[in-house]
């Protein structure tokens, strides 16, 4: 075992998948398949291997579809590998690493089959606790003074009910619904097209410092990546898959927005249109997913929550418990959540003691809880927040 | 047999349907009901003899539900009752009577059952053709410019297509559906809620000029009958159950164009709404209906008619024949659309010979079969017109 917990294996095999990630694009379902017959270790040995690479893989993996003109596309990007200390590095700074099998890891993902992405870097809070309760937003780059007014106010309202705001942190719609769930004291995530390090669009820098505070800064690519046209829409499907479901404020007809929809609706999430004036172009794509897609037309928060709730929790009113059920959490959490009194109010040392664990994972514990509105903070120190009341 | 060709009898029915609009309200269902069993002569001798009216009426009539009670509302507008060479002077003067079973009558009203108006009062052309492809457009009297402009544009575009707007004659939305046909050189139909001769709203004095001009204005009021309150929802189900389909263009969420909505998904006709801003009250009904009643959105001409067009019509393209199949003509009117060339052209005497009427009849279908879009003129007289090539 290494000093973090993790044992020497596991952690050989995230290193491998992180430099995957260097020579492989996002969403690339032939590296998908592969992942499910060998090892990134095997696979990562097999393409940095000076023979045939196919010879170097296991037995399993050589019958993968599209298998042998994979090895050549990640071939092509060897000289891009940053050295192994330096992706290390990566992986234990600024960003943090996440693969399928981690607690962090949003297993919604899934989902997504062959296209799963291999790992996601990330910045900020716990991503999988900050999705759980997700809605994404997205929309045009070139947004109206309607859409941008309307987009605000809209993520604002959702965040207020305890509902993280997922986008792609581009101009116009993304950025009002990240800078909603801002205002409103809520959680937000967005899904980079670039690696985190590059940070693009260049503009948004402080957006992300600000989106890394509180809520998740997420990318697919290496940190020092830049993005690329197909890779805006490659991207879209993390952005859909996270969510329990899309809406989109303003899209133009041929508008990158529609195209997360899509990817919402083969994913089976609700698919939401914000209406608007009939005379601008930038509805023109929204009325067309409600009249052609059966996109459901929301005008409020409320409309929005109430298509992306499970079955029965919506309507439950103020009285309704924990957005996050107890039994998906993890022991450790779980352990800590049982120790936050539901009245009056606990410090965080009375409340490592009651659950068996360490100050620091108790603070850790109650920081996440806090994100995804579980718990809040009060005069006493923490004490467990009812979700419809919680609003700021 | 009387000179207009009618039997006495049939004259004297007519005559006594004329009276009775003069002294139940429209839409009562007692009477609807009643004048299944009993003839509108034996129902108005009851109404106006001196004893019991139930012992007057046939025997079929007497158990007729709320018949009694309907009887005592029906005496108390006795009074209100014109000599009978008035009711007849306003049959043949400036408006005409239209009764259940006369060619003009549009079948389409007996959908509405016991509701089914007794008589409507009309002015302009041919009810009946008028409306054989049209769209009721409707919504709020306080319209936004927004509202104003789209509903205007929506209205112009659908009738210069050769589709009839139906309205309401009120102020707002109803129009901008009669203003935009009549600017397209189309073909729209006002339905009032007070008489035709009182004309309410009175600014729009000028307007039902113009729409008896070219269309119809229709009342099943007596022509000096005052509007009252509850009168203008029930006249909205005259509005739906006349069209193939009703848009709602702008509507707050307790606007009456709701009503009218209503009364058409009751009679299975399609429901549109036009969206608008989520931040215009204006637009809250439209978006309501949308959300929840299962309105269609729709932003354009082309996807009102794509709705209310029968299966294959409205894709058909420029190619498809006349907008009233030949079968459901009238025999003389069929007999002059035969006699009318798909080239060229010809005048309306050759017309008359060809076939086999006089000349003024000749004349009259000829206008009738112009205002639903079957014929035009040309430098030769007329000719057959193309559906989707006859636009302005």
């Amino acid at each position: 075992m290494t000093d973090d917990g993790v044992s020497y294996e596991a952690r050989q095999e995230r290193q491998a998948r992180a430099a995957l990630s260097f020579l492989a694009e996002p969403g690339d379902p032939a590296l998908g398949s592969l992942l499910r017959l060998c090892s990134p270790g095997a696979i990562l040995g097999a393409v940095t291997g000076r023979g045939d690479p196919l010879a170097a893989l296991p037995a399993a993996g050589r019958d993968a579809p599209g298998v042998k003109r994979a090895f050549e596309r990640w071939r092509k990007h060897l000289p891009d590998l940053p050295p192994p200390g330096r992706i290390e590095a990566w992986m234990h700074g600024r960003y943090r690493l996440a693969c399928p099998g981690d607690p962090e890891w949003p297993t919604q993902l899934d989902d997504l089959g062959e296209t799963r992405p291999i790992v996601l870097w990330l910045r900020g809070r716990d991503l999988r606790f900050a999705c759980l309760r997700s809605v994404a937003m997205v929309g045009s780059r070139a947004a109206t003074a309607y859409g941008t007014h309307v987009g605000t106010e809209l993520a604002a309202d959702i965040a207020s009910r305890g509902w993280t705001l997922i986008s792609g942190g581009a101009f116009g719609i993304d950025a009002c619904a990240h800078r909603g769930a801002l205002a409103a004291g809520g959680v937000t995530v967005a899904v980079l097209a670039s690696g985190l390090s590059f940070g693009y669009p260049k503009g948004h820098e402080d957006l992300f410092e600000l989106v890394a505070g509180t809520g998740v800064m997420v990318s697919e690519c290496p940190p020092d990546r830049a993005p690329t046209r197909p890779g805006f829409l490659i991207r879209n499907r993390v952005i859909a898959a996270l969510s329990r479901g899309t809406v989109v404020v303003e899209a133009a007809r041929r508008s990158g927005a529609l195209n997360t929809a899509k990817h919402a609706r083969d994913l089976n999430r609700p698919v939401m249109a914000v209406p608007g004036p009939i005379t601008s172009d930038q509805s023109a794509g929204c009325h067309d997913l409600i009249r052609e897609y059966g996109a459901a037309c929301v005008t409020s928060a409320g409309h929005v929550i109430e298509l992306i709730s499970p079955l029965g929790e919506a309507d439950g009113g103020s009285e309704r418990g924990p957005a996050v059920p107890d039994d998906i959490l993890d022991p450790v959490t779980a352990a800590v959540l049982r120790a936050v009194p539901a009245r009056s109010g606990r410090g965080p040392a009375a409340i490592a003691l009651l659950a068996g664990v360490d100050l620091d994972t108790a603070v850790r514990c109650l920081g996440m809880l806090a994100a995804v509105g579980h718990v809040e903070r009060c005069d006493q120190g923490w004490r467990a927040r009812k979700a419809e009341s919680g609003q700021p």
